[in-house]
């Protein structure tokens, strides 16, 4: 068979195993994996080289508008070229629903900054921000369309009630849909945060007190609760916390259809370096925040034990200055410090680093984490997140060896979090679609050659995912859980 | 020494044993314990007879109007004439605010409705209803008016927001109060009653599943870290599900400050006696509701073990008829029926027969569940709940071998959820401040009897209690809970 | 390329995707996927066919004595033959060292049972059975011959004393070996089952109640805590208990490297088979014993959730009759009737209609829980258990559609514990490296065609394993869990 | 009434709660409590005094040789010399079985130890070390002598088998006796302490990590496992981590009755003390060993929580010299040191001043750890251990304001392992039986004052205890346990 592209050489590693074998393409699909691809246009020299499937970041806010009204830094144009340079080869940014907008234009609207200026496939996740029975009503087209995840939050001015919640979840559960969520009890929060404040704690390092730990396990708990009474499909974004982890682990071996992810900020930093002097910490105000090293440790396990299915960026890029993070002045307590950092383009060489490298993780646990549960969890298998025929020919080809201090980005950002560490195993060539738009420290893609990808409804009858019940009124939920 | 009354010849038990001796009264108190207790005015002979401190009924509503605007058909006379019958010496009815009412105002109408008529002594749990920055300053002054206990909902019209919760659960840590709580997810509980009655399922028996398990363990583990952002005194009402029992030991065994109880209906009847046919199920209707059994035997395993402290009543009396159940008719939903049910008569009967006499529990828990922990929990110890010197002389004098099948009690209502059992164990005399309120079936004490009984607050350096420090902002609540 | 055989038109699953693909086979391996195989001499069509990984027996019992040492029914010839109509490709039976006998020499025995029989690949889990200096200084010779499991016993006349256990664990996790253990409390065994004995309960019945859970959640949680102190990978065999899912679970997410598997026969039947009219119930004895439906329906929630890796057989072949169930004779109480049951045909199939059919877990967990995770736990990854270049053409045809009533199966048992069953998804043609072994209902294969399968070490530095550090002599192991 | 001694104008406090009153003993009895005893022989002054049961010392070694062979310090008289000035006015040695030894031989032996010398009231609590079908045969008789509790080990040479334990169990769970625990697995102590010293690392801090945390959940899991399916009440000793806390409260939340108890060396000292230079650490070597300061927070709450029920010393008085610590020599390494520390007088002092006058627990709850809990759990309630009528006027009266520090005690040992720790709240004078043992720093009681004291058998229909039902061998001992 006659192929575009044969990537030659390589050792290909998957979520399930590591072998030796060439890969054909050809019309940007997988075609042929054999022993030996000879008959191709093009060919890659992978030689000394992992071949993976792409990175799929699957949490990241590009050319958004934070909850405090905020853009970010990066639009779809730096946003995936970043990424890209970070061995991603697709990903799923948000697509925000203003107050009083219907879905399709919330769609729409993204669809213009994406579509002109991506160099990846993308797709979105939707946020719930107006939670109106018509916009309920509409959830059921958006998922056949393809965006078949969406964002709720417990926090923020965005936040839903536990009624909307249950609405959602309900409707979500019923037509296929993922429901994603923010959990920390938002009046913890804004308490603690309060107080911080009133009593002149206002520097960044209060941000971590502000927002206990207290506040992500029961947020978790609830979530999971309410998930369960409307027997739907769940998904916890940025999981900080031990007590969180626990709580999907033990939700799934009590047959809840309930995943979660970290992100490498909670297994790389810590709350101390919101101690940086002056208004540096700022730098490193997320949310949840950063925590102490004890909780980094016992997340590496959950990540390893499986508890945690992802680890994603939470790329939220507001610059070190008044059009980011001090978009409310200088001046201000940490409350008024836009939330977030980036890291879109550091998120798999970190990963690589200090999981694989270091012998926390294997390699396939590796993919598993980055690309193929991402593929698996949001309806994008076996297009994407995996190296099979029939696939994208999404691919990372991985330097195992290469070892860089990390340091400026291609993000438009004016400063890197994770600056200074030293990272072994880089990505050397991203191809999409069987097309190169990484190679070596060149952009080969030009923008607006991503494409949507269509997303299928979560699979109700296997995995992630089983028939949903109608609810049976006489049973009794929960009566004796001990 | 002279005495007033004498109590020869019985078995006393306390919260800790059981030994042979007299007591001796003078002014209303207990002023001897004694071998022999000889020079008195007046005698009881006790002789085969358990001499018990008087039960201290905590949890019941009298003489207040329901959510729904039903006013029980208990006044302070009927109310406490049938606690008394049912070995009752103390009372702690709530008073229940009205939406924009002062605190002080509250317990002044209460105080008109309880003084005129109480044969018990009786003390407030206020309900607040309408938590405004005035109410809550207002919370120190009703403290230290020996009113130091208070309720909030999280379900019902008159629920709290997470917000509210930890303003009020802030202020009482501060200044001794103790926070009671009804931990149900009030949006669960909507939410399923709504799909319930939607779906044309109306009948009484759909009173159960409509407020699933779920929904309390979800608001219990709420409740606890809200009380332990706030470092405050926690205590659940009417606790009827294993999950939230074994929250509440964990909660204690981890160094909080959390109390519970059950109910005699969680520990005697199930979600089966809803099922009876017509109506008749309304008469079983209370919230949370009954549950299955294996259920009730986890709670008695956690009132063996000391997860739960008190078995109160909850006595809620609303008749089977258009002034209770029925108030907004006879052809209507389960969720237009009062929720409550009569049982101040026949909880200690029943704590002792299903309890002490099947040999569940010993004697000395039972004086503990049924008196001393509620004295000690809601600050009448060493006045009330006990056998000691300086005590008031609230005893109740037992028959541990009277058999009687229960039916018909002294409380206003046309039904007793619990009639037809077969119950070992009942009160003979039962005496407050040394004065006979029950002998025999004769009721001895006139309306007005009773006073008010000025309770201390939650004792912050001992137990229940510890000291409350200063938040520290720097501290990272939770951050690492596994 | 040119192929040996191709597979065509059919799907492909693997552990991770489902995908159209064709199948190109070169002696004996995988060297080409691709959309089209054009290029071979012999073509198998695989339309409307589920093309899978040919399933991994990894616990079964052949041409071995029991403990009892009554000798299986099955020989390496029905076994394998049963195995492979019942889609299997590979199996490892467990090869049992005698008393005083070298490690080498165990394995010389089964070679000869096996290698003039066996018509699938196979390897061996050895039996330790005498754990002396000598025969632990032998295990890593014996690891890099390739047999890089062993089974120990903490019940029967072959277990294991804790120290020994420890000694044996230390040296297999220095040595990348893999500890599976038996885990039931031998004394709570023994004096149960003396106790129903001498108590004159000698049905077959009373075999449930003389091994209780407790037996099993004692022994797990000992040899987690064992394996955690040794610092080695721990494999709990046969688990039977929500409690013992729990615990693996727990350790995982703990950090530890612990792994289990459970049975076909706890997801498929209950205890209540034995209780068959007069020694019916022998059929059903095996050990753990079959518990009950609330015990299935968890552990069913435990394989959905992944506490549990793997569902293997157990096959344990004795006859219903004096060379097997019954080799102590007719008129014996429980306990001298051989344990175990047959299955090794019946694995794939229950679990594709139970599993797959009936939509409790997807068509890729199958692939996981059949073939791949074996294959990676066992260190038989990439070259069995996947279908990816290079590996092993060891493939299972599957109509997913074909219905059929459990009943007589190819092994050289007289009866079938899962008889009357309605199955749905048998396979149709296995391959071994590329020869057909089972085509219909024809074995294709010869005695002997199999090849012994030698094993990696467990990967120290991935999954399953990470690299195993140096006893920290001034570690606190545990001392402040909580 | 004539009284024979009056305690006038103190505050009386018991596990129960706080109040004046005077108290009148006649006949070495309490027979009146009362706002005022006037008429005495004798008056004892209390004003400004606390009045409490005196302390029950329920673990101490007195008299007895180790496991190794050495003999205590502290005879019956130097030992309960020690006690009362510590504040106890009875207390519970061992009575250690020899191998081959009848029961009635080893109290009879302990009886020519204990009654010449002891000032205290005493008990035994016998060691099984031998337990034969004989022994076993034996102890109903010796319950009905009074001695109804025994300890058996999990570790030592003079451990029990599961099966042992399981038969000894069953004994005691059937006639009333209470079997006590040591538990921590041997195997692992013995397999970690050989690692050690193998190692070289022989100095007395590696005692610490040679009895890792992780040994003493085990066996407390499985000790536990044992009685529940033996149906016999536990008593865990010397609890010294959190987790065996949890699983003490755990299993008494699931209907078992579970005990246990903690030492004040876990709670105030930690196993840095064992890393002083030279041998001085062997002055804190004791089994379990100190655990680190997050061990002891987290114990601390399982005492104020309620998991825990005593407080007791395990005083083990081996001098630092070559009758105690070194009987082996000085030139040992650490598993060769005798294991042990006294601390018989500093047990109530460090738990009253690090207890209550810390405010982590309350005066009440002081009592019920140091005394009313020993005499409930033990059979002595009500004759010992409370202030109420018939009870022994068993009395320590303590002032809760005087500070020392700690320095040399009254037992015979030539260090204190507590020495320099500022302690608030001591006994001035201590009765037993209405005689004065020690008053001031006198000591007013001869040898010999002491009398034995006969313990009923745990109590089957009450607290602690329940009917023991016969095994229902259809029974499904925790097959479904999640």
């Amino acid at each position: 068979m006659k192929h575009d592209l044969a990537i030659r050489g390589g050792t290909l590693a998957t979520a399930t195993e590591t072998y030796r074998a060439d890969i054909g393409i050809r019309a940007g699909r997988i075609v042929t994996i054999a022993e030996a691809v000879t008959d191709a246009d093009d060919v890659i020299d992978a030689t000394n080289r992992i071949v993976m499937p792409g990175g799929i970041e699957a949490h990241c806010h590009i050319a958004q508008e934070s909850g405090m009204g905020v853009m970010t830094s990066d639009d779809y144009l730096s946003g995936s070229m970043s990424a890209a340079f970070g061995g991603n080869s697709c990903f799923v940014p948000f697509a925000a629903q203003n107050k009083g907008e219907s879905l399709a234009n919330t769609i729409q609207r993204y669809d213009g900054r994406a579509a002109p200026k991506s160099v990846l496939d993308w797709s979105y996740h939707l946020i719930l921000t107006d939670p109106t029975p018509d916009v309920l009503a509409e959830l059921p087209e958006v998922f056949a369309k393809g965006v078949t995840s969406f964002k709720v939050f417990m926090t923020y001015a965005t936040r839903v009630s536990d009624a909307q919640f249950l609405d959602i979840l309900s409707v979500a559960g019923k037509h296929g849909g993922l429901t994603m969520v923010h959990a920390e009890n938002h009046d913890m929060l804004d308490w603690m945060g309060r107080r911080m404040v009133d009593g002149g704690n206002v520097a960044p390092r209060y941000h971590a007190p502000s927002r206990p730990g207290l506040a992500e396990g029961e947020a978790i708990n609830r979530a999971i609760s309410l998930a369960r009474l409307a027997q739907a499909p769940l998904f916890i974004v940025h999981v900080s916390t031990p007590v969180g982890a626990k709580l999907v682990a033990e939700a799934r071996a009590n047959g809840g259809q309930v995943w979660a992810e970290t992100c490498p900020q909670y297994l790389s930093l810590t709350r101390e370096d919101l101690d940086k002097p002056g208004m540096e910490g700022a730098k490193f105000i997320c949310s949840p925040p950063l925590r102490d090293t004890a909780t980094q440790a016992a997340l590496w396990q959950h990540v390893q034990g499986g508890s945690l299915s992802l680890v994603s960026s939470d790329h939220a890029p507001y610059r070190y200055d008044e059009t980011g993070k001090f978009h409310a002045g200088k001046d201000v307590n940490f409350r008024q410090i836009a939330n977030g950092m980036p890291g879109i383009e550091m998120r798999l060489p970190l990963l690589f680093s200090e999981g694989v490298t270091k012998g926390r993780i294997s390699l396939n646990q590796f993919v598993a984490l980055s690309s193929t549960n991402a593929a698996r969890i949001y309806g994008m298998l076996p297009r994407k997140g995996t190296l099979s025929i029939g696939a994208d020919a999404d691919i990372a080809i991985w330097d195992p060896n290469q070892t860089r201090i990390a340091g400026e980005m291609h993000d438009n950002m004016d400063y890197n979090p994770f600056a200074g560490i030293e990272v072994t195993g880089w990505p050397v060539t991203v191809l999409g679609r069987g097309r190169r738009i990484v190679e070596g420290r060149e952009l080969m893609a030009k923008p607006g050659d991503g494409l949507f990808v269509k997303r299928a409804t979560v699979d109700l009858t296997g995995q992630p995912g089983h028939p949903v019940p109608e609810l049976d009124p006489a049973q009794n939920f929960g009566a004796n859980l001990s």
